[in-house]
């Protein structure tokens, strides 16, 4: 037994994973409407995104008013810290797949993404994706998130990022500036988005277990 | 009188002013480093970041030490939760001021931008600046601080950017595609700069007055 917040902390772990769930479909659809320029689909998007945000502060009162009503012990206090490090992870993840909807939208009905940029958009929303799952998945099964598994993904997104921009700055593209750039900024959210998944990840496995993960260094900005 | 926690709220309020002017630095160097391709200078920036992500965690230890000392009023806690806030948004403002002097040092020594953008990101680097020094004077002077000029400061940072957009995408751009890539990305820096630092620049006003800025509303990442 960890203390005596457990039925309070259940309860904002549950609304972190509701918002890991919410974040998860957001940055697939945005992906969907950006590739099929689908305006409907972003601005569905779009407007989800306000109740990730109204998620995000939920858990902040329910932490406000955990920590008020009396005093934490020092593990407990570091479990709700953790939980408001999540809650503020998951919520950039959600403003980060808006922008990929964005992006779309600008454009529409032209499509932004050319075809000689859609297999490593592709391949940096399925590596997004599949770390946006583990923060979901880890309440479950935590033993099933391992620092060796985000670390690998890290690395794919890594090197997609990479190949994007030998593409785009390479000497046979003929997109144009302007694709350069969208493709640029498409890379940036994808990268962005997996780094607060690993992050959100690492925290909520130390959430639910208590333990801490094999530390693994991440660039946040 | 607020509480209890005057004096530890103002010992984290003192580092939060030093984050600030630390990060106020890094951004004008980081700026100099970057357009005068001082490689020097942008390796300075990028060591002085850990210093700041230091003074973060530093942050976040003595309010979990005040947190776990005696029960908070819920008054206080509110405050120390704003100072989290801080915490992270300047925390933020330096890793962005690090990407700065970073594209610079990609190219060094080829210029990374061309003289057709240097006034725009000249522009915005002025910006980003005036409103990094609102957070740490209105520690000195919190009445110096309104709502009013942070909005002019972001409404001024974001017609700097559809002026970078306008040059990079317009018919007369000659400076090729990776310095129209670099260029937006560093327009997305300094915004992204200014935005933590406008939303860091509200919450020390809270944190010095108790009193919440008329609100505005900025799109967080």
């Amino acid at each position: 037994m960890r203390g005596v917040y457990d039925v309070e902390l259940e309860d904002i772990r549950r609304l972190l994973v509701a918002m890991a769930e919410a974040v998860r479909t957001a940055m697939r659809d945005g992906t969907t409407s950006l590739l099929t320029t689908d305006a409907e689909l972003a601005q569905q998007v779009i407007a989800a995104d306000a109740l990730v945000n109204e998620d995000h502060r939920r858990v902040e009162e329910n932490t406000y008013a955990l920590l008020a009503r009396q005093s934490p012990v020092a593990s407990d206090l570091r479990l709700i810290f953790t939980a408001l490090h999540i809650a503020a992870d998951v919520e950039r993840m959600g403003d980060l797949a808006k922008h990929v909807a964005k992006v779309g939208l600008r454009r529409h009905p032209s499509p932004a993404v050319p075809a000689s940029l859609t297999s490593v958009i592709s391949g940096m929303a399925e590596v997004a994706d599949r770390i946006a799952a583990k923060i979901s998945t880890v309440l479950a099964n935590p033993d099933a998130l391992d620092a060796a598994t985000l670390g690998l993904d890290d690395d794919e997104m890594d090197r997609l990022n990479e190949v994007l921009f030998t593409i785009v700055l390479g000497e046979g593209w003929r997109d144009g500036v302007e694709c350069a750039v969208d493709g640029a900024m498409l890379a940036r959210f994808y990268e962005r988005y997996a780094d607060h998944a690993v992050n959100a990840g690492r925290r909520m496995y130390f959430l639910v277990t208590g333990r801490t993960l094999t530390e693994v260094d991440f660039d946040e900005e």
